[in-house]
């Protein structure tokens, strides 16, 4: 059976290309900076808003209408072969879901992981055959009523319990699965009024559950990543994990800084008052960069539109921040975006995906002339020349103290300079590599 | 000399008062929760806004003539005096000032030392004189140009050698001047483009120079607090010292977590993002609170307004979570607050600070009550009381791993009911507090 | 049948009751102003969020288990019953609804328009034995799909119809159970892109719907007044009716000025970037001030949290406002407020609506009391005296052109000087009502 | 004398150009759909943030060291030379400037007076001399104290009249020098506080002031625009002039909606919650469309910054938006942006120029193409094709009420269909316009 009956496999055919069902930029075994394009980008395709997700907002019920929904009684196959269908035809490595995405509910617990045995048997031939592999795997703590106080937050020591089994439950299907990531997107892990929360109590529970986590991934011998996802809000009125710094104090205090990731999401970069350029940036100077979640915010809305990324400006300056500190390696990018709900043809799926893969793709390709050219480079080493100085060096080596400094500036009276920044020049000089860039085939 | 010719000392004269210029709730000497009024509040004045601005902005000029601007000659002394009569008339204990509030920049950094020490000399006789003792020192590592770039962050390694001069020197008369806290606002230690900034690079400068100022502390045996204080932006785009967790993981990351603490503000924290409460808690939490900015930002504004405090409902709690925490050790309320520019008369300047120290007094008064209550202990006693069962501890002390939990799960297939957080009843009693607290003389 | 077992009317106590389902200011007889203080307040509680809304978020499942819900055939009388029940507990005189929150939709819609008919014979029946009266009515125009590109400015004329055909039923309703005002709220009558979206072609349409909706109303003999809410986005992009202000141009470019108000919500005005009491003002001042939806945002966050008002600060202000301007006509209070997901209790629903009628209620005695002083009107009487000069009048009085008063500059070489606003006094002075109140029996 | 001696004409190099000094893109005699590149976009230089500017911000002192501020008693010619010479050297035919900006204050009006005589016959002889245009004049009313609570708007009627004469003289001298528009930015028309404010009073003050400037425009044969500039707020708390629509609603209450249109800043469209295209897209639908302010502010900051525009993606909407309402009459592009202060070259005033004028010129030759596929014109044509139908059209020409609707729904039963509105393919498609656009020389 087909989902998707009407689209072929999406194929590469040049920036000339008027197939708007064909890339024009993203070419898989194309060499880029000595390896292939699609081992760099690393491209995943997420289940919940790709299958799971029906059109629904807070105001309006479902607008999409789709076939994998039709038999409630093989819901759980269903969505599995339209989601390797999907990602077969758009050509791309990875895929990534939650536990409950794929593996419905029961009121059983032993009944769930059961089915969790069964259904990733099914997966992982799906997998096989398809050469589709795991990116992130991740378990789903805040959909059901029992975690509407937080999972591991929660002040009941039983649903903390529940959380964790649920986590071991999916660590076990993402080890099985090979997937590359394990993901905590702590979604309920904040508070919704500080009146009634005892913020170091239930920071302490996260802490012990991300260490049993941690503790767990080595037990079984998990190689890929433990990763948490910052966001500052939404559902809560405060997420615990608000951005990557406060992630990294959490990780610093309960000893995890090496053991655990983030994995940065653009739109919950923006709603912490980032630019995702700048947590991007700041999870490598943290040492704790892991993968990205690829979609992009309304500059005028304050909710998490996940809509896709489509802007050059921005894309180009994270693919080139990611491979200046050595491109990716667990991580990859994983499309967190959704459709808008009034996108409601099937084609839209494929339409919205490959406009968010030619971005990446144009921008690796833009980003890989900036790297030739040293660009960023120079300017950074040009800027920062003085401190390679011998008096710079005496500063960072430790061998002044503040009362030295107060005397050599006593002494020399020192009257430096201000130097122009040239910020303009220098937009003006990126923006010639998104105008002028042109792909030769 | 008066620059406050019409104003008397400002005395208690208890809430039926109707002398604007009287205190209707602060009583110095009013014993609450055992200890004097002032002790606990321990409310300081900064010179900056109070005395040194004069009412302009970005789109206009001062609407404020002082009289302390008259002689140019013989400014730092005037504003000295200034300051000095204004907090000894509203009768409170401390003050807090900038190096160049009261002594101005040289072109030779020799003299400006040589003034610093002549005029500390007597500013120490108007605190001998007058009692007020030094809340907080700082240093201005912002206004003149030579920082625009930054101060320690500076790609110049002798502007990091100017910054750091500055601030041996201001430490120098903070610790002359027995201050209990030594601050550094960071407000140019940021970035205004990321395409031309190394994060890590100016993240590490930083590093040393606060590690530097803290080996300067202990060399010259200053007991007091050093404190950063957290902002997210304006003046840059962005400052590495964002808000308290970020504070936290920095100090972390270069060792200074037991050295260092934060000094909050109202507004710095609801730029982040945060409410006030939140940072307050966060940084108990983390072990980092150190002192308050006390003033307020508008809901609806982007920037710092600095406005003065005025909010019953924010401020008990503030106060209630502060005392809970233990209280101030060497921090204090300090009003980093300025006058609408409209509000040109001598006496704005009282009302300002009357209003902003009488909300203080008040929500203490209310603190103590709900402290003498139990009301926020037993919410919290009651909301994680499943956590002092034995399979709450159990968890909490290490003997259960994911594993176990997962066992645990699986053979007791547990159904934790959900159970109401009761929201908006513990608003109403809150509430009730805020609005039927009497004061009894 | 009860849906509310163990609530028994809740009575006025006074404010020393330490009885929470019990009134502390809020006594309807109360004579305040010279009105019964149920006819000034009118208060109104709607169906959506009391009865309908069921706990769930955009990322949870719902988390209350009403009763109501639980016989699915009977689904709209259930509703109803716990509706009316529970209005006569909190002994508030009004209720507000959309058709189908008591009118579940039907395929045919000939079928929807007689249950209409036979459901509000039920509602009439309900509301003569419990005296309750009908606030708002209103339809929704933003649930359903067919909705999702908008009712009235939706690309299809059909939907178009749909919506009128919909909007004549519900005023029909409306009207026979003697509604005092009917309500549109836009939620989808925006766009989502730009770049497909004709703003002129979609604002006519809405236009003609308008126009075609007031005509109705006049030729039914309806006596109340047609509200448009504002809403500046969520769902949408950007919501036609962004706020006071654009409603009002809208109004004006269709004739519709003297025929439309507005019904203004707190949460509304702060996520359109103003203060609720500017979006009041602002309705006055433009002469469309029609009804109130009670409830506060959250100042962190994006989105409508309709959560139930708790700020005396602020509500003071509002109460004070429309009794300065009147009073409402046919509007009055409805609580547009929702419990969090978290107060799962039934009696959350009395302790929420309590606090809420509460804070009305006390917040109108201190209102009262800044009337009978004169408090506002002095200071503005004051602030504004000189332009009851001779001079100020001519000005107003279009005797003066530019050059009149050119020339008068000119001769006059006139140096006004600047007077103090006072700001933070009149802050204290506010604050002197709010914490100094004292209620008596 | 020459202030910048180191720079020739800026000239079209094409876009292969390495030369930071040389446009790419803009190439004033080219014509782009019929007509010169120059006289399309219009572009024109503000004096304020070029010249006056001087490098401060609210934390910091000025750190630019321009030549022509050195002989303080020259300023006013210095200041005219320097932009004269700067404009003549990016070869753009326009200029803007505030009376101030060129002609300095006074203590005595008719000295003010005089000296603005003066001043514009020797800036008309450099206007003569280079064929440099006025294209917008103002009047500062926002930078004097006197101005601190409002200028036409201010309590004082002396002070109405001050801003009145001030009006006058420069619509005078506008006129004088054959400018386009003379525009009025209401800084401080606005208020502080909402407590101690008379909107009503003082709108209406605000209304008979552009009454006064209408009428004093017809009487002198002016016949430019009268332009209102939106912004939400700051420096006021807020700024009755909004946005687009508040600015509409407002005129067309005072019977001014044909005589003043708007002046649409970029930076001032975010700051109030829109996007840049949304109020320029307002402004054509309410018919009141003039000018625009040329800048970008930063997603992240929530103030004014100013910023050149950089953003190709909303530039090309934009150009389109203008063109497609058949482009500029009187308005022009007027640069309202300022160098970062760390820019501190000479130079970079020259390279952020260039920088934002090749934006619009590549943004001009991409909305050709645009226009000249009937891109966008296809997409709305098409998606609201059905109201060209018989039943729309019976619709929008008021055949048919609501009852008839009604009657023809329930007729026949409408179960309209939705239809995807296909937005992620459509920004696919215009991301093709601006990825591979080539410019053929």
């Amino acid at each position: 059976m087909t989902y998707f009956p009407n689209v072929e496999k999406i194929m590469y055919e040049g920036s000339s290309s008027r197939n708007n069902l064909a890339y024009r930029y993203y070419n898989p075994n194309k060499i880029v900076l000595g390896q292939r394009m699609e081992d760099i980008l690393k491209i995943g395709i997420c289940c919940w808003h790709t299958i799971c997700w029906q059109g629904n907002d807070i105001f309006g019920e479902s607008t999409f209408k789709r076939n994998w929904f039709k038999d409630s009684s093989n819901l759980d196959y269903a969505k599995t072969d339209a989601l390797f269908e999907f990602i077969s035809k758009l050509g791309v490595p990875y895929f990534s879901f939650h536990d409950t995405d794929l593996i419905s509910e029961s009121d059983s617990f032993a009944e769930f992981v059961d089915k969790t045995k069964r259904h990733t048997d099914y997966i992982l031939k799906k997998m096989e055959y398809t050469k589709i592999k795991l990116l992130l795997g991740t378990s789903n703590l805040f959909s059901h009523p029992r975690f509407m106080s937080g999972a591991s937050t929660n002040p009941n020591p039983e649903i903390f319990c529940y959380a964790a089994a649920k986590v071991k439950n999916a660590m076990d299907l993402t080890h099985k699965l090979n997937g590359q990531n394990y993901v905590l997107w702590g979604g309920r892990e904040g508070y919704t009024s500080i009146l009634n929360t005892s913020m170091n109590r239930e920071i302490k529970q996260l802490g012990k559950f991300v260490n049993l986590v941690v503790e767990y991934k080595h037990k079984i011998g998990f190689k890929g990543d433990i990763l948490i996802e910052p966001k500052p809000c939404e559902p809560t009125k405060h997420q615990y994990d608000f951005d990557v710094s406060t992630v990294f104090a959490f990780l610093k205090n309960y000893g995890l800084e090496n053991e655990v990731k983030v994995n940065i999401e653009a739109n919950h970069a923006t709603l912490a008052g980032h630019s995702f350029a700048h947590e991007v940036e700041t999870a490598f100077n943290l040492n704790i960069f892991g993968s990205i979640d690829a979609n992009r915010g309304d500059p005028q809305l304050g909710w998490d539109t996940d809509q896709f990324p489509n802007n050059l400006d921005e894309t180009v300056f994270i693919i080139y921040s990611i491979l200046r500190h050595g491109g990716f390696k667990n991580g990859g990018f994983n499309f967190d975006a959704k459709l808008r709900r009034q996108s409601t043809d099937l084609n839209d799926l494929f339409y919205s995906h490959i406009g968010g893969i030619d971005l990446l793709a144009k921008s690796l390709l833009i980003a890989e002339k900036i790297i030739n050219d040293n660009f960023f480079d120079d300017i950074i080493k040009n800027k920062y020349a003085a401190w390679n100085s011998k008096f710079g060096n005496s500063i960072m080596n430790s061998e002044l103290s503040l009362k030295d400094l107060y005397d050599h500036m006593l002494l020399n009276n020192l009257n430096p300079k201000v130097v122009s920044e040239n910020h303009e020049l220098i937009e003006n000089l990126y923006n010639k590599y998104l105008w002028e860039f042109k792909n030769e085939l």
